[in-house]
C-alpha cells in the first residue's frame, strides 16, 4: 500500500533546483538564501472542505490551485513578488496517493507561472475532511510593500476588474494580480491596497478602519461582472448587490493619491468613518455584509 | 456573540513591537526585515486532533505548546535560531473564544522563551475536529545549518538525553533543544542532525538513508528514560524496545566526526546500508518501527 513516504519521495522528485533554495523539502526544514535588502513578506492561509471548497464537487487539482492562488493574491495585495511556498495537507480516508498528487500538482499549476518554489510541507491522514494550508514567502524586490493603512482623505478608490458572482466559478479559476499590482505600485502613488476576498464592502471597510478614514463609492462607477447579472437571475438580488458584497473576486482594491489611468475609479476616500454609497437617490450608508465566523 | 474579528483584535493587542517585525499580523501579510548574511531556515508542521493529540484529554494550552515546540525542535535539529512563527487554527463547533485564546497562549508560552514572535495566521471554524499548523522561520545566525545528509563512515552517533515512554506525558511537555543544538554545533564537528520525533530507529534511518551510510547502535549505551521502564510495566515490552522505537522524545540525534563530551554516544556510522544493533548476543538488524500514514 503506498504510504506517506512514497508521496514525499514523489514530491522530492518534482522539485526543480534553484539558486535561492539551498535545501528543499525533505530535511527537518528547508534552507533559503534571502536576498540582502529584500524585505520578507510572509503569511499563511487555510482552506477547509465544506467552508472554502466542496470536495464532492471540486477536483483536487482545482482545490490545490485555489489555495495557492489565494496566497499569491495576498502577495499581490502587498505588491510583493512571490518567492517560495510551503503546504500542509490533512487527507481524509477516501484520498489515495493519486488524490494527494493531484492536490500537489494544483499547487504547482498556480505557483509555477510566478517561479514560486514549493520548498516544504507536511502530509498526514485523518478520519475527517480535507484541510490544506499554504504559507507564502514573498520579496519586496524594489517596491515598498503596500498595506491597508495608508489611505488619505481625497485619495481615489480603484479596482482592477469587474466584480460579483464569483461563486459561479471564478472563485476557483481566478488569476492572482501579482504583476498588475507591482506594475501599478511602480508607476502610481498608491497609498493602500488589499485583494478582494471578503467582498468590496467588507474589504474597503478593512482599509478604512486601518487607515482611520471613510469612503464614498459611486454606484454608477462600480464595474459589474456578467456573473453578477447571471447570479441575480437566480436570486433576484440586483447585480450591484453582488458586485458590492460577494466575496472571492480576487481583484485588487486600492487607493491612490493621483489619477490612475490603468484601473477603474469607483469612489473617493473621505474624512471621518464609514462607507457611503452615492446613488441617483442620494447618499446612503453601505453596510459590510462580508461573512464572519462566530466563535 | 464573539466572532473571529474579536479574536484577531485580541491577538493584535498581544503582539510586542520588534525591530525585526515591520508589520505584524493584521494586514494581508506580515513584513519582516531579514538580517543580511543570515540563511532563512523555514518549515511547517500540522497537528490534528485524534492523530497528534486528543482534545478530549489535552487542554488547548498544552496543544498550543506542543505544536509550537515541535516546530522549535525542528529548528534545533538544524541548529537554527527561531525568529518568527505563523499559525493556522481550524476550530470545531465546541471551541469558544476562550478556547481559541488558550490555544494562542499555549503557542506563546512555547515561543516566548526563544524570543520568537507570532507574526501572522489564519483562524476559521468548521464542523470537524481541531487542526492546527505552525510555520517557523529561523536564522542561521552564524552557524551553518545541519542537515540529515552529512554523516560519514566512522562518525560517532549521539543523543542528548534518555529515550522512550514519552506517551506518558513528555510528548506534551518537552523542551526543544535549541540552545543545546547551537552550543554543540559551535563547539564540535557535527556532521548530521535530526530531532527524535519518529523514534530512534526511524530517525536514524532518515540520517542513514539521506547520508548513504549504515549504522551500528550499542544496546548497552542507549540511555533509557524512566518513562520507558514505566511503560514496559504496562505493555511488557522491554524498556530498550521503547527507547529504540517510541517517538516524540524530541531529544537531538546527531553524528560527529570527533568525540563529543557533552552528549551520550550510542553507536557509530558504518559503510553500507541498514542499522544493526550490537547486543550481548551479537549483531542483529534493527528494523524501523516508526509509524507511517498510509495513503
Amino acid at each position: 500500500m503506498p504510504g506517506e513516504s512514497d508521496f514525499i519521495d514523489w514530491i522530492r522528485a518534482q522539485q526543480k533546483p534553484s539558486d535561492r533554495v539551498i535545501l528543499p523539502a525533505g530535511d527537518d526544514l528547508a534552507i533559503l538564501r534571502w536576498p540582502a535588502d529584500d524585505l520578507l513578506v510572509v503569511g499563511v492561509d487555510q482552506v477547509l472542505d465544506g467552508v472554502h471548497f466542496d470536495s464532492s464537487k471540486h477536483p483536487p487539482r482545482s482545490i490545490g490551485q485555489k489555495v495557492m492562488n489565494r496566497n499569491l493574491s495576498d502577495c499581490a495585495a502587498m505588491a510583493a513578488l512571490p518567492a517560495a511556498a510551503l503546504a500542509t495537507v490533512a487527507l481524509p480516508p477516501t484520498a489515495n496517493l493519486n488524490y494527494a498528487k493531484e492536490l500537489y500538482l494544483g499547487l504547482r499549476d498556480a505557483a509555477d507561472p510566478f517561479d514560486c518554489a514549493i520548498i516544504g510541507g507536511d502530509t498526514a491522514s485523518w478520519p475527517n475532511p480535507l484541510a490544506v494550508t499554504v504559507t507564502i514567502l514573498a520579496r519586496s524586490a524594489g517596491i515598498q510593500p503596500l498595506t491597508r493603512r495608508g489611505a488619505k482623505t481625497g485619495d481615489g478608490i480603484y479596482v482592477t476588474g469587474p466584480l460579483g458572482g464569483s461563486i459561479l466559478g471564478r472563485h476557483l479559476s481566478f488569476s492572482p494580480r501579482v504583476h498588475e499590482a507591482r506594475d501599478l505600485a511602480a508607476h502610481y502613488p498608491l497609498t493602500a491596497m488589499i485583494d478582494l476576498s471578503d467582498g468590496l464592502s467588507g474589504d474597503l471597510a478593512h482599509i478604512c478602519r486601518q487607515s482611520g478614514v471613510g469612503a464614498i463609492l459611486e454606484a454608477d462607477l462600480i464595474p459589474i461582472h456578467l456573473d453578477a447579472a447571471e447570479q441575480s437571475r437566480h436570486d433576484h438580488r440586483p447585480p450591484l448587490h453582488h458586485a458590492l458584497h460577494d466575496g472571492e473576486d480576487y481583484e485588487l482594491l486600492f487607493t491612490c493619491s493621483a489619477p490612475c489611468g490603468r484601473a477603474i475609479r469607483i469612489g473617493q476616500i473621505t474624512a471621518g468613518q464609514g462607507i457611503q454609497l452615492q446613488t441617483p437617490d442620494g447618499l446612503q450608508p453601505l453596510p459590510s455584509l462580508g461573512w464572519e465566523h462566530s466563535l
